[in-house]
């Protein structure tokens, strides 16, 4: 019914919604984009079958992002770029999220069985 | 490099992370089950490419989960069942998420091209 | 120590943060206004104190927060102005979030003894 | 209206909230705590007022709560303990989540004038 390539992309796919869904809106500024990153990273990289998670969360687009006098801005998807890789079963599958035409997209980059 | 199908169980678990971890935690009793049940719904099938979105709260199980004197819970896997299908280039993916050992699973149920 | 009134004024704040972080970040169109305002409004009227919650997300700022071609954007305090009423030992508090130079704020209206 | 002392208690209790509710359901084991400990506590010492937050999950208890074969738990209030300090116009408010007959509860423990 279902590969093990298919099933190594749901899984990576679940990766990633859990860790857009769950940290989006995270209050956040230049002081805390270390810190967060790491925690997002090692949060999802507990779920089954996820081998790396890497956040980059882009310092220069929190600043200018920052548009209040309270100095900080909430977490959205236009401000990291988000790498992962999922292993199930002998198939890896590599996922990215960065810019695309002005929206944050999801990407499976590529499934090795 | 990467199939529709493969494309369609990426998507369906991107659904279904996003589902789970936007809405997990939410305060939730007898009186508002309905209501949840058809803001996550009607919030997943917003996604691209997600062609219904199935949830089902058990009011019996939220009932049980009350265990103090403020009357509510917060929402997590083990209070809900959930169906999904995706349709990506003429593949259908469907999901379901229920119990199993006592643990709330994702399921990629069936891909169809 | 504590008064009753600022007891009352906590227990607002708590709701208020409660309903924003649980909520932001949710795929919302036009089409799925409704179903989400009713489910934020119930969830935080479970929480202990919250005699009511209003939550009216602005249909033409969400059609105007559209700017891909997926046909939904994700919820933010400016989509929406939010008011409750907490009672705390006969206190009354008012809250409500709107829009002020640009910014979603929170805001404590009043207090009544 | 509205005294210093209450939109310090309010502030309070806005932090308090969105803690709780940005954070509860991420992924979380004994490897992942202390990097989920400062995350939670920079990205809502982020918002205004917030003088310090200090967020201590307690790796026991989370290896008792992970039930299942795939090594990890959801972070909920029962796991962790949670201070803050708000500075609002003069007005210190403390504030403390621990557990209370067997539920977390969020409390305003003192407001010095």
């Amino acid at each position: 019914m279902v590969t093990d390539a298919q099933q190594a992309c749901f899984e990576a796919g679940i990766k990633f919604g859990s860790l857009y869904h769950q940290f989006a809106g995270t209050p956040v500024s230049p002081d805390s984009t270390r810190s967060l990153e790491a925690a997002m990273a090692e949060a999802i990289e507990n779920q089954p079958f996820c081998e790396s998670v890497d956040v980059a969360i882009d310092d220069e687009l929190v600043r200018a992002a920052i548009d209040h006098e309270n100095g900080y801005t909430e977490l959205t998807g236009s401000l990291m770029t988000v790498e992962m890789r999922i292993a199930y079963e002998g198939v890896t599958a590599r996922t990215r999220m960065d810019m695309e035409d002005g929206y944050p997209l999801m990407k499976l980059v590529s499934v090795d069985e």
